[in-house]
């Protein structure tokens, strides 16, 4: 049993390691991300419990239920059904749960997330054991099937649920229940003789043991943290030993590799993105979390490959990766096909994870540059805008065939996306003892200790929707600390004032760094370049030749065929042409892009003819991408057509 | 027991259908396909019999051999294994055989395929049943899953083999062995009382009884064609009983609709082209075939509507079909995506059965043009210029990752392609009583009877090289026929010479129809404007917007990374950019185009860039479409990216 402080909010542990997030109850979200917190809190956590339920995950954990058996079918030559993963699911939503209550307290949601719990408590095994699927389902089989059946990982979600239902309510039950889970896991797996050399099918819980290290104070977990990080992909192949040992032919795995699930060599040795995107990212985040918390400078050369190659070779321009349906992943080098992108919300979510992180040593705008672009953009467009129907793929084209869904039998995403957006304060910023390095600008209003003073910061802004950005510092006592403003890679120029005084500053790994005696009253404002860009895609992605991608800010816009007359491949624009940022209808505060196009057009209806279409002058609509299947159905674009000025 | 003339060549039954295609030995065909079923007949054919052999295939068939059990595992919830299909490609094989034996008379090559058609002759059931799967690995549920196993599309297959290779060798034990099979399942299904009124969940059997017919001179086979045909689709649904039958819910049917199997609807309600496309155009064939032969007008609305569905809004320009993967098939349309196109072989090869069954009332260049389009590009490009490797799929894209295939578990284009190839003379023309329809031009050799008369035709041309055909019409005595001959609609002009004087000539239909007494020693000369052309997509077509495809006569082109020297999208060309014919380095016969273009390259490596590419000019040269991959693997382009001209 872990022993801590009930009423403790920031970690146990202290920060050996050099930047942390803040926890969310530390920080208070107004601004563009306000109403969409709002939006989770008030409807999407209810609607998560309601659809688990209705999906009858409750029935498989609540042992004084009558069992379900299965009810979903086996897929993957009957290795895997979804169901497995059902722990998980409830791991994540009560994760946004309890970031809800945190927002706004709601008795009845808290009874809700308190039932599971109890139902959790229930099933939990004498020996700390927890997993309703393998306790109700298949019970004896504990522990024989790491690579295909998800039971590490949803240890993993069940923690990050219990920490943040912790941080939010300061009830611990949950938190305990899990701790004996990873006392537990702990007791089975290890270095230690006679200990199982096992670890993640799919990784999480390794960034998950980190987070519970840090609040619960017990360097045990962070060291099962890293051995999971350090065994992984050891030969002979763990994963292998395990399939045999069941009786299959390793060579039989549905997904042919160990790149697959990233086993197939020692992380330290890896250095290209491979496999299924969402279990690679979560692997990288966890490593980067373990490199942080162990200082551990053997795993940075992977880690900076492994951020190369997928940021300079394998990105959607919308922070979305792994295009491939098939692996749920990666496939070659600049294969980023639009139409038939998978790109799964989760991915995205994963990369903010990954991506937050690797910020975790120092402030670097490579970082968190990709982590605004993936959160505004392939993670926003996840979640529908009135919180009730979810993307799972997101394409960066669409011919009028993808739509939002209500739920899915792989419901993975809808927690996912939620957690990450009702959380999205402990993103912001970054801090170490004498630091506070701000990766993200949005209204808010965080309190945290710098240099052993308490300090209030307060942005106060309308980001995205313009770029000025008014910073208040408050220390209790003037103090000195490092402020640190990101300047995005995407803007063409920034001024700083400090107090009312222009001030000339140079970004270092893309942040200003203020180092001063900030004193009560101290106040900053950073007015950033917001310019719309058109972008062009390297030479070597197919797919993007010929096209152009609209950019304000964070922001990727696209065209929906709602505000257009022609299909959307019919319009093309003139490298250079005039962007106009206006408001728009649908959603007043939302900036959208006027641009001078000219449409195609065909008196036929052939099709195929050998007469070119005809040309007509015509202006283009865009809205930010993650807006997009909100309103009627339709055509969607991102890259759009282009041509060169003659 | 049928009883007819062993050595009658020509069809047992009279055409009281107005046109039909000639058997393959009554053609002698050299010039642009004489090499290519000269690769199939030396090496093909061979090929395929070691590599079903090597497959198993024999071992499942023979009685006398051990029992190979489940060699390829069950996939779709454990319905359908690849496996259940293998009498298929024995049938496909031994068709292959005998053209290939028409051909090149070859003992050893005779004797294997005498050996398979033995080992059928033991398997075969004392009722005449036969059918591999059913008797050796899962005895006694013969005629349970219709909808899932093939067993009728089995039976399809191994009687065309039987007709073809009785055409070619005048042996009929395997022809007796078919039509034993085809009276046991005439006494299995159909309208009286008591049979069954199932159909093929694959369509096939149709097309295949219908040919069985004609050269048996048997009206039952006609007739049980016309009942499958006339079933198909009924209320209650046949496959659905059936699912209940075996104690399934057909809600549970794995492609979830029974549009995935035509069979949603009665066939002459049917207007749109949905499902798998290989059993759409296998079906709709067979309707083709049943409407000529029973003058069934009923079937016409169905035909035309669901062939000007496929042609005006789903058809890629190489006369490949069926977008998707997930079905094999159709999705929406105008959904033409180039780099995931799945288009499979087959689907190419049954269009090209449907377009030249559609002729079967009339000439009409409709179809013959689809015919033509599909031939010399989706069909042809499913087999190596060697013989060896095959495509399955057939994307009109590719990043340098798809490639021709040695074999596969569902093997059932290689023979496909195969045996149309090998007996592609039998496309050339449609006879009846008094016409003869040049639907195709191509050196050969005819010998055929018009009007009661013995009539040599002949055609000398290198077409497609260039567009020149002579004819020469040699009737026995002179005799008044129809010669109609084909203007292919992109053909610019034509002229045409009788005896040596030009003639004026207005095609019907896309026919020149030149009705006349024709006596030995009559000479056309016909000469196709063979200008090559940009062709441009219907603005519907998402994917091929800002991009032309280039056609010279009946080919389409296409760019290969082997002869350029940058991503093959870095390239556009203009609208109206002169395009010149020119020799080919690695195929001499082959016209190859050249095309000034200019090509787009960017001096940093990033993915992503503010900064506009820059232009040079460069040179293009685009390869008939089938040759590609026959060279170092690498890129490949049917749509190149285009502007207009200012």
């Amino acid at each position: 049993m872990n022993e801590f402080n009930k009423t403790m909010i920031a970690d146990a542990m202290p920060p050996k390691a050099k930047f942390r997030p803040l926890a969310v109850n530390q920080i208070k979200v107004d601004g563009f991300f306000g109403p969409k917190i709002d939006v989770i809190a008030t409807t999407t956590a209810k609607l998560l419990f309601d659809r688990c339920i209705e999906a009858r995950m409750l029935e498989q954990v609540d042992p004084d239920l009558p069992n379900p058996g299965i009810v979903i079918p086996f897929q993957h030559n009957n290795t895997v059904t979804t169901q497995m993963f059902w722990d998980s699911d409830f791991g994540k939503s009560i994760e946004t749960a309890a970031y809800a209550l945190n927002r706004h307290r709601d008795a009845e949601l808290e009874a809700r997330v308190d039932d599971v719990i109890d139902a959790y408590g229930r099933l939990q095994a004498e020996d700390g054991y927890l997993n309703s699927w393998y306790q109700r389902i298949e019970p004896g089989k504990r522990w024989t099937n790491l690579r295909d059946r998800h039971e590490l990982y949803n240890a993993g979600h069940l923690i990050e649920g219990a920490i943040a239902y912790f941080h939010a309510t300061g009830k611990r039950k949950f938190l305990d229940i899990l701790c004996r889970y990873a006392d537990c896991i702990d007791a089975t797996f290890g270095p230690e003789e006679g200990k199982k050399r096992g670890y993640p099918g799919h990784p999480e819980l390794e960034l998950a043991l980190v987070k519970l290290g840090r609040v619960t104070g017990e360097q045990r977990y962070l060291d099962l943290a890293k051995f999971f990080v350090d065994v992984r992909g050891e030969d002979p192949n763990y994963f292998d030993k395990e399939a045999m040992a069941r009786g299959e032919t390793p060579e039989d795995f549905h997904f042919s590799t160990l790149e697959y699930c990233q086993a197939h060599k020692p992380v330290r040795e890896q250095r290209e993105v491979v496999g299924h995107a969402v279990r690679a990212a979560y692997l990288y985040a966890g490593m980067a979390d373990v490199a942080t918390e162990f200082s551990d400078a053997t795993m940075d050369p992977a880690l900076e490959a492994l951020w190369s190659q997928l940021t300079d070779r394998n990105l959607y321009v919308t922070g979305g990766f792994g295009p491939s349906k098939e692996n749920e992943g990666l496939t070659f080098d600049y294969d980023l096909p639009n139409d038939s992108a998978y790109a799964e919300t989760c991915a995205s979510v994963a990369l903010v994870f990954w991506a937050s992180r690797m910020l975790g040593r120092e402030p670097d705008s490579r970082f968190a540059d990709v982590m605004e672009r993936a959160l505004y953009n392939g993670v926003l467009s996840g979640l529908s805008a009135d919180g009730t129907h979810f993307f799972y793929d997101n394409p960066l084209e669409s011919h009028g065939h993808h739509h939002r869904w209500r739920w899915h039998r792989c419901p993975c995403c809808p927690p996912n996306v939620s957690r990450l957006l009702a959380s999205i304060g402990t993103y912001f910023y970054g801090v170490s003892e004498d630091e506070i390095a701000v990766h993200l600008y949005c209204d808010n209003k965080a309190d945290l200790t710098l240099a052993g003073t308490k300090v209030t910061l307060k942005q106060t802004t309308s980001y995205p929707a313009d770029g000025s950005i008014a910073f208040a510092i408050e220390p209790e006592s003037p103090c000195s600390f490092t402020l640190s403003l990101r300047i995005p890679q995407w803007a063409k120029g920034f001024t700083l004032m400090l107090n009312g005084e222009a001030i000339d500053a140079t970004a270092e790994k893309g942040y200003l760094r203020l180092n001063r005696s900030w004193q009560a009253g101290d106040h900053l404002t950073l007015e950033l370049d917001m310019q719309p860009l058109q972008l062009f895609a390297n030479p070597k992605v197919a797919s993007d030749q010929g096209r152009t991608a609209l950019l304000r800010g964070p922001f990727v816009y696209c065209l929906e065929e709602a505000d257009h007359s022609a299909p959307l491949n019919s319009y093309l624009i003139k490298d250079g042409a005039a962007i106009e940022t206006t408001s728009f209808g649908a959603w007043p505060d939302t900036v959208a892009l006027k641009i001078n196009a000219e449409v195609e057009g065909r008196a036929d209806n052939a099709l195929y003819s050998d007469t070119p279409p005809s040309r007509e002058p015509a202006t283009l609509t865009a809205i930010p991408y993650y807006l997009w299947d909100n309103r009627e159905p339709g055509e969607m674009l991102v890259w759009l057509r282009r041509e060169a000025i003659k």
